[in-house]
């Protein structure tokens, strides 16, 4: 039976329209820091997508940095300012900043001075929302972009965080948003290459991706998708709180992504859920992809007040704007399967 | 008439291998963190890249860092080092490193201390080609790589930086060698991806296309391929020489790659010849390629002795493995009748 995909917090598949975009600039042959033909029509290639990022994002006016991933843009923003957080923060958000801004048991969080914190709109676990004070510092928009609407020239934030394979580009392309007037310190140096921010020959076809998937992202939400998507988590969601005693739902008081689910069933490991839910054909995660394969308790869920038992024990389910009932449907049914099987052999 | 392409030192053209395996990565799914099958075969894809880059460079046994760029590994292997360098070393390396040791006319650097030195292996502007001293600490090998035979592993040096889009991968994706037992700061902190050398996602589509390129330049050099191209650029510098009084042909007295041909004709400014060329369907650069689209006089050409008006009125012309002899008679036909045209306008 073929593989069923719900992992789409970690890395979204690519969209027919990046993958389109990108195999046309395959054949731009040029450097787009060369003067000539060649050179000029690799440049355009990549101001295409920033258009095409600016319109869907609402950042008209904002200057866009690309970089290799919202984990660069992070450094780019964070490195060097002191910034505060809280631990519902992505690492590299929290790398950069010190994270123990008060969050509540719903997940949100406390900010009391923006023009030095970084706050995330969107948590890559729970999908829980934040609301994003005038003036904020810094903003992790990786998750929400795409999924909610966004207007970055709107919401009062000095510099924001994207990245294409969250919505459905290239993994390895990401940007930083710069309200206009701001700068950054470059911390790649050499060419000169976006406007001095940030050198080195760009990722042409990966940027092509970025800015036709953005596009697709937003026709996409502007269509509704969405709610689709929200309706089969909702399902999922309701089964689970049926037929289970014990497992947690989390932040599903909160304001949150229509596609994120996280649940916790006590005793019962993330990691060993995530194992035995591969192998019965399906990718989910336990709190967000680690690079070491090792997943330790969230710090978002324990941040909400929840013991460590319980954030060893979360395992989220991340839909996709392609994902049908039936798949939900054969999961809610494999992972009950298993939970009855947990709770058997630990009785 | 078909464009021809003779700025390889720049960007080379995507290899076919590379857009074969670029896109054949496009439909793996998962993220490479992740532990489930989508997230391993995304591992798979880029331990293979990595498996054949090492092939290709002779670096069994070193550490290959996938980075963004050659720039980026740059940033990795010199920043706040303190090393020194010469004045014809790259933009992303002078960033890094003061750059003062003595170059003698034919273009080679006198190295006095490798363990506190960056000395790239080959040129861009020029092709010359250095000795690199034992136990140097950053050679930057970009250009090198895939032209001709570089053995990492056998090289005495410390760390290595490459590039893909030099030898037929895409652009935006690079790499940092190190020598088994060596380390590097991070400077992009996150999810601790490459060993915790370079957080971020990984490009893995651009990765597969950087392994796939690497192994197709190999088994070309091993071929013969740049045998060819060396002949071919002979053909255009005889030429030249015939053809022309006082234009200078910079570095033919050197080793050199096989591809590059790098000529000053005082007077006439090198930028106004590559817009001349471009006119006329060419595409050739002066020094190397600039972000802002401004070109100065090279630093490389100056360092060998020459003064600023020879500095500022040079042309590279970089073949490739795809550079046929049509298209070198006609660059030399065209260039010469653009030359015969400056010196009529000059007397």
């Amino acid at each position: 039976m073929a593989r069923v995909y719900l992992d789409h917090n970690a890395t979204m598949p690519l969209r027919r329209e990046a993958r389109d975009a990108m195999i046309a600039a395959m054949d731009v042959v040029g450097n787009p820091s060369s003067v000539h033909a060649e050179g000029r029509a690799a440049k355009g290639v990549i101001e295409r997508a920033r258009a095409q990022i600016s319109d869907a994002i609402g950042a008209s006016g904002a200057d866009i940095v690309f970089t290799s991933s919202a984990t660069e843009a992070a450094a780019l923003a964070c490195a060097g300012r002191g910034l505060q957080s809280a631990a519902v923060e992505h690492d590299a958000v929290a790398a950069w900043t010190s994270g123990d801004l008060p969050v509540d048991e719903r997940g949100k969080v406390t900010v009391s001075d923006p023009e030095r914190t970084a706050l995330q709109l969107a948590n890559s676990e729970t999908g829980i929302l934040q609301e994003l004070p005038e003036g904020l510092a810094v903003s992790d928009m990786t998750q929400a972009f795409g999924k909610i609407p966004v207007a970055f020239s709107w919401s009062g934030v000095d510099m924001a965080l994207i990245s294409a394979h969250k919505l459905g580009g290239s993994k390895g392309v990401g940007a930083l948003l710069l309200r206009q007037g701001l700068d950054v310190e470059a911390r790649i140096k050499g060419g000169g290459q976006e406007m001095g921010r940030r050198s080195g020959t760009e990722n042409v076809i990966g940027i092509a991706g970025f800015g036709a998937a953005a596009e697709a992202a937003a026709r996409d939400l502007a269509a509704g998708v969405w709610d689709r998507v929200a309706e089969l988590r909702n399902i999922l969601e309701k089964a689970i709180e049926a037929e289970t005693k014990n497992t947690i739902l989390v932040g599903n008081g909160s304001d949150r992504l229509p596609n994120t689910l996280c649940f916790a069933t006590p005793g019962w490991k993330g990691e060993t859920q995530v194992m035995a839910m591969d192998l019965a054909g399906f990718a989910v995660s336990a709190g967000s992809a680690c690079s070491s394969g090792k997943v330790k308790a969230s710090r978002t869920v324990a941040a909400m007040g929840y013991d460590d038992t319980v954030a060893a024990s979360t395992l989220r389910v991340s839909l996709g704007p392609d994902t049908t009932e039936e798949q939900i449907l054969r999961f809610a049914d494999a992972w009950l399967k298993a939970e009855r099987k947990f709770h058997a052999k630990a009785a």
